[in-house]
């Protein structure tokens, strides 16, 4: 593989030109500020497929006049236990903003809460709402659809979005546990990244266009992704369909396919936030009792905790190598 | 393979066969008629590791002490949203039988209620608390812990249980979409039967004694299972362990292991079980609008709807064919 060259920012560059960029591009402040929010977050923890590089598809969903970037959300919290906010066809970020401090409310007085967002645009990671929830000492679970590119086990043809789910369990004064998920086998980001390196998929990533099993990111590039973990995890992706589609009223991804202009922006959907305060459904010892769970957990040999490696990017406040022609591409946009 | 010597039941007889050995054992009348009425609906469904099979496990618990035959579990729903079950140290159906109807109360009018089960001593299938749930026009979710059996991802040592995870989403005049799977790549009980039969597993299955990779299921019984789906499948099985043992208190499954008396009925946990209302949460067009995507779904060839195998087998009121050596084990604790 060639050198990639990259340019060093800082955190605080990163989120001025996010700023400059979707401010131009027609947001206004408060959805500007969440969207900046997001993509300094990712870029800060590493997860740099929700970071800088998402910057062009947001953008291109504000000029087709798909996304709008005054959008203002709509809370309806009639029903304490269920917050309902209506997105106004603007990107999730700021619709979470506004609804996450409401549902975690709820949770902590109801000890369960749950809150659909609809008639938003998600580009962005799950975690920062699990995450935000499991710093206020809640459990958070959250999940949306996409656009179909997934065969359901057993089929053949593109059903069902890479349909994450994300996770978070509070831990006082540290990180959380948090996993954030597609329940695809890999993203198609990592089959293009295969494809252009010239490496075999693993088994069960995807099928070729004729339905065939392939190791050959190009066939599958060409055809479609399948599950994590066979049916099992074509079980956890009907899940999430049901879950974020079905209780929010917003679209499955076959309908979000049908819909959307393609414009290399997100569709529109729906996403379910749950959130359950450990303190209310478990009682005072939760605490402890799980510590020493995750503590006997990191003792095996070989074990991985959810979340750990991002949150290690957290703690260093230094520059950021950014891809350069990643970038020029963001800075083209001003 | 020999022919399986077989003698046919009727359901009655079964429902009546497991009263008889769960009152002679101990049970009293709540007891035994929860307990029967789920072995019943297991043999009913097909579902046969969860039916007649499991009876000498429950009474070598009883004839332990380990369970009490006549616990009287208790409720608490001082908080609306939330409803806790203390068990008693009994078998987990009476608890479900008593708590579920509150349960599904609150979701209804609440639109989410949770509900902890703790010093209960689960041995059967999740899908009957979850499709309750969705008889009833709520989403079921319920997951519990278990014994350590299976290696987390990237690890070698049995840490998680089988940890499975039931979801029931309603159709109104139909059965549920519903799935009740163990987060394991397979059943222990499935290695064995392949070990008998002379197969070799699949891949991912599990571990041998020396925490090496094999398809040898004699292998796999000195180590340990896998969980499904790598990685992600292990995050889901952590999730399953955090909500049934944090978020009740009760044993994480380490704990279920170093605590058991391994009398070869179940272990002492908890489980946690999730309602939530389609109707308050999604409104009124809910119902519309997912079985328009399950008949998408079901368009696509291939294609198995979770649950829908076992509900065949409900509709068939005749006669079942009973494994004549098992049968006759239940019979001798008479």
């Amino acid at each position: 593989m060639s050198e990639i060259e990259t340019e060093e920012l800082s955190l605080s560059d990163i989120y001025n030109l996010s700023l400059k960029v979707f401010t131009k591009n027609g947001c206004n402040g408060n959805n500007a500020t969440a969207l900046s929010k997001i993509v300094h977050d990712a870029e800060r923890d590493g997860s740099l497929s929700h970071g800088l590089f998402r910057i062009p598809g947001y953008v291109a969903s504000l000029r087709s006049g798909k996304v709008k970037g005054d959008a203002e959300p709509v809370i309806d919290n009639s029903l304490p236990s269920v917050i309902s906010i209506d997105g106004n066809y603007g990107f999730a970020p700021y619709a979470l903003e506004k609804g996450l401090p409401y549902l975690s409310n709820s949770a902590e007085q109801l000890g369960i809460a749950i809150m659909k967002i609809t008639n938003t645009f998600h580009f962005a990671a799950l975690w920062p709402e699990t995450e935000f929830l499991a710093n206020k000492g809640l459990v958070g679970i959250a999940c949306t659809a996409a656009k179909p590119m997934v065969a359901p086990a057993g089929a053949k043809k593109a059903f069902f979005g890479t349909n994450p789910i994300s996770f978070a369990w509070p831990r006082i004064g540290e990180t959380p546990i948090v996993f954030d998920m597609a329940t695809s086998r890999l993203a198609m980001g990592d089959v293009q990244i295969a494809a252009r390196d010239g490496h075999q998929l693993p088994d069960g990533t995807g099928l070729g266009p004729n339905g065939e099993p392939t190791n050959n990111p190009k066939d599958v590039i060409k055809g479609v992704l399948l599950p994590f973990g066979g049916y099992k995890g074509s079980a956890i992706s009907l899940m999430v369909e049901l879950l974020s589609a079905g209780l929010t009223g917003d679209n499955f991804s076959y309908e979000a396919g049908e819909k959307d202009n393609n414009d290399g922006g997100p569709p529109k959907g729906g996403e379910l936030v749950i959130a359950i305060s450990p303190k209310l459904v478990a009682g005072n010892n939760w605490e402890k009792h799980t510590l020493d769970f995750i503590k006997k957990l990191k003792e095996l040999e070989g074990i991985r905790i959810p979340g750990e490696r991002r949150h290690k990017n957290r703690f260093n406040t230094g520059l950021r190598k950014i891809n350069k022609e990643m970038l020029q591409k963001v800075r083209n946009l001003l």
